[in-house]
């Protein structure tokens, strides 16, 4: 079929169907398009959406359009999270290696981070050593020996997704919940998975800045992934206020290992927990969310947890003994404190205006081929909802570049609202879709 | 203003203002975004629709992105015809000469003909000499001296929407009213005309293929029209059967000619007076309708308009002597003649498939850069609602290339239609919109 048939058919509002998505996906591949025809298609798909059957179909043939990996070889049940992209959001680092030491094979492909989110590759990366570009094979070596990988996608699981993700950037078409949806699938599909938990994050921080939007986007998750026969579940969390309190690559990892060992902020060892108690049910290995939850938090505190890390960042090449030696991880940096304007409570610690800040420093990076420093970065000295008198320390700065210092300072004090009474507690989870 | 966050307002249904749309135009005109934005921009502005004011923006901006014509040092009203294109309409070689001899300077510049319509240009071509070519000068200089000419739009007329057209014939984004409006218009107001007379044509053999959608044509057309300054009219007539009873190239110039010498069909005759009256009026050379009717009934019949069309002829280094002897434009071809294969009226005769069967024998072109054949073409010996016998002619085939002829007789065919009462008969015109 010419591709200006197939684009008419949607520009007109009619249904696609898996053959005709297929040969768009095909030739987004291949470049048998001219990126002009790709790119009048996704407009007509954003303008017109797509039905769950045509999400479904676009999801498998970006799959199909690279490399799937089959783990069906390696023995036990393989579940994946993925969160939406947050701010201090570190949970895969705590959560992989508790699922892990459960019994699930996780086989966790990751992104970099990119504007004000972070991204687990470049917290892993701060690891003297871990590699996070293993073949195929040492990645499938991992899994049998240690239970868990953590690597980054490579070029060949579903390069269609490049194509359009770059398109669409460039032509106002990324907001679209059935193009995110496959986006978001495609990959994990190629991952040779069985389960998956969706983390969608809500909130200041999170690309989805309400309810509803989060809402749409995981239900929309759920039933395209669900559809293409993955166990999925999708929780909503809050992501106004970071995860945790550090901000920054290496920063972020010594507060992953320290709530391996028991001593992490509690937001961060209950949000970790509980995805990961997700995951060991999603596997088969628990009958309830609570029997799940029960054998999480027993990996967790006899320290299980924390040697499947240790075990997987040897593996990687890493050096194991940043676990018990932070200086290994995180050279001295000097810092400056912002403390607080006035008395109060804390009601606003706006993530996104931290991560930029973050950002700014040089822990995140503005285009996708940049580089980021390791070592920057912000750590909260109070959580949201904390009561404080004037000049009490609210972040610690960690810089490199003084001259980043003012621009950052100046995003970290608008991060922030006081007020006189405290605000309402945040919930661990909103909402759960499965 | 990025291209990325123009294409959004468009995208989000907003209102694009007159600066961003001529950067849109600017952009299309030099290059300077990638077709992937213009594409992703036609097909936001196909679905999201354009208000009036954007759409006299657009054609504003197309038709300043070249040149346009200044010809105010030219005494007299100047008023051109336009039509969106039809089977057997060689209404334009009748109306400018009868227009001219009353006094109206007529600077037509025309298209050729492309699927299963004709263009003027080609018809002009089939005259041994005649240059559609002419430079700005020499085009000056025809209307100074004959009052009219008739030449091809130059490469420097609205640029952008050659470079538009030409992607949204491979997006799906052609069928649209701004874009089609701004199309049209662009090219008519860089001419330097005060008036404009639009003949829209509806049915069978035109693109508008009811009433309802040629009347939105023709409202969006003179609205816009009239917004940008020019007197404008437009008519909405039939394209159900031919116009007139010659189809092709140098028969249709014969037909014209004829029709200047007061022995056209009447049809032909009634909508090229009727058309060539409007401009008269619109020229400001007549108080009414049919003080205009009666100026052109008189040039017709005294022969100045036939006068005129030869000074134009000769003029253009076309040989005036063809208006005498038809031999000099018509080579002899080989004939073959489609019969009724019933007795009974002529229900349908239908110009998309009429004008299908003359392109396949050559007569007119599926792609912009094929070249034509001027001599074949077909003739229709009865006209829509004529009572038949069986074995009545109903078409005579002038043909080149026998290999051609299955084709051309089965569409032929196809095309006729035949009752046992007659067709109600057709107005000369369906509507005007002033």
């Amino acid at each position: 079929m010419r591709a200006v048939d197939i684009i008419r058919i949607k520009r007109d509002g009619n249904e696609l169907n898996a053959e005709q998505i297929a040969e768009f996906i095909q030739a987004a591949t291949h470049g048998s398009w001219p990126e002009y025809q790709l790119s009048a298609m996704l407009m007509a798909l954003f303008l017109r959406g797509m039905s769950a059957t045509e999400t479904a179909s676009l999801t498998r043939a970006m799959t199909h359009s690279g490399r799937t990996i089959d783990l069906s070889d390696i023995p036990g049940p393989k579940v994946d999270k993925h969160s939406t992209g947050g701010v201090g959001d570190k949970t895969s680092l705590i959560l992989a290696p508790l699922a892990a030491a459960c019994g699930v094979i996780v086989p966790m492909m990751s992104g970099r981070g990119l504007g004000h989110t972070g991204g687990t590759l470049d917290k892993l990366e701060s690891i003297p050593g871990f590699r996070v570009d293993l073949s195929i094979d040492e990645f499938r070596e991992s899994l049998r020996i240690v239970g868990m990988a953590m690597i980054g996608q490579t070029s060949d699981v579903a390069p269609a997704d490049r194509v359009l993700y770059r398109l669409r950037d460039v032509t106002a078409t990324v907001e679209s919940l059935p193009l995110i949806t496959a986006s978001i699938l495609s990959k994990k599909l190629s991952e040779g998975i069985s389960g998956l938990v969706l983390d969608v994050k809500c909130g200041r921080g999170a690309s989805m800045k309400t309810r509803k939007a989060a809402g749409e986007l995981a239900e929309s998750l759920v039933r395209i992934s669900q559809a293409n026969g993955l166990k999925t579940e999708a929780v909503i969390t809050p992501m106004d206020a970071p995860t945790g309190r550090a901000v920054g690559n290496s920063l972020e990892v010594i507060e992953s290992i320290e709530t391996l060992k028991g001593r992490g902020p509690k937001n961060l060892e209950d949000l970790s927990v509980n995805l990961a108690a997700r995951m060991v049910r999603l596997a088969g290995l628990a009958v309830d969310d609570a029997e799940a939850e029960r054998q999480v938090r027993t990996v967790l505190a006899s320290g299980t947890g924390l040697e499947k890390f240790r075990q997987c960042v040897a593996r990687q090449g890493g050096d194991p003994r940043i676990v018990d030696d932070y200086s290994l991880l995180q050279p001295k940096l000097p810092n400056v404190i912002v403390r607080a304007p006035r008395p109060g409570y804390v009601t606003v610690m706006d993530a996104e205006k931290i991560g930029i800040a973050a950002g700014v420093l040089g822990a995140g990076r503005q285009r996708s081929e940049d580089g980021v420093d390791h070592a920057v970065g912000v750590l909260l000295d109070v959580k949201l909802g904390n009561q404080v008198a004037v000049d009490d320390a609210i972040y610690t700065v960690l810089y490199r570049d003084e001259s980043k210092l003012p621009t950052a300072l100046r995003l970290l004090n608008e991060s922030l609202e006081f007020g006189d009474s405290p605000p309402s507690e945040e919930p661990l989870v909103y909402e759960v879709i499965r």
